[in-house]
């Protein structure tokens, strides 16, 4: 991911905080399949979240151009829909593809020597 | 991991702060290969470290039975080996299951819509 890799292999210098503080990674996650977005209420449910934090992470990511909020009505019931921007999917693949690395890296050693891995469908190319 | 996995899939319990922050993430990838540990140098390289933080993160990796410090010497000089425990290989390993399991979430959502992850090698099972 950067100039570091060569002479720092494991720096891991994409994996920007961001994306990878955990819950985070949850909305992110959550939302990658969604084309149309999700509710609030469903996105909350999936990763385990309170209002309060969800919508603390939520902001974050709307400041940070990741992802969009909007707060409309169905029927006369407020409904907010998250969504991914792309801007958001684009640098959102760019980390997970810094996590595979780790997976990557990670794998070859545990397989060496343990055998706790093998449930691990990661393949080595 | 936990019993919230049917109701939270996205809420990846198992990602414990101590193996999930970048740092640590980088020393205990670099040791798990390495069965008779690293010197302090050669880590401090891999993962692009300063002295300090390598310090500060191998200490709360101690505190908590994941890795030991082994301070001894070579001819005479000062010289400093890090190493996994038992412990710390297993809970490592668990950690990285989950870490996986954001992997294969997030993989077939980005392949219906997108070819970005086109590069991944994780096999879809």
């Amino acid at each position: 991911m950067s100039e570091r890799t060569d002479d720092a292999p494991f720096a891991y210098d994409g994996l920007e905080r961001i994306f990878h503080e955990k819950a985070r990674l949850s909305i992110l996650t959550s939302l990658l399949g969604q084309a149309d977005g999700l509710p609030f209420a469903e996105l909350k449910q999936l990763c385990g979240l309170t209002d309060g934090n969800l919508s603390r992470h939520l902001q974050i990511l709307q400041d940070a151009d990741l992802v969009t909020i909007h707060k409309g009505y169905e029927g006369n019931r407020p409904h907010t829909t998250c969504q991914l921007t792309e801007n958001g999917r684009t640098r959102f693949a760019e980390y997970l593809s810094v996590l595979e690395q780790v997976l990557k890296n990670a794998l070859p050693a545990t397989e060496d020597n343990h055998s706790m891995f093998d449930g691990l469908a990661l393949k080595s190319t």
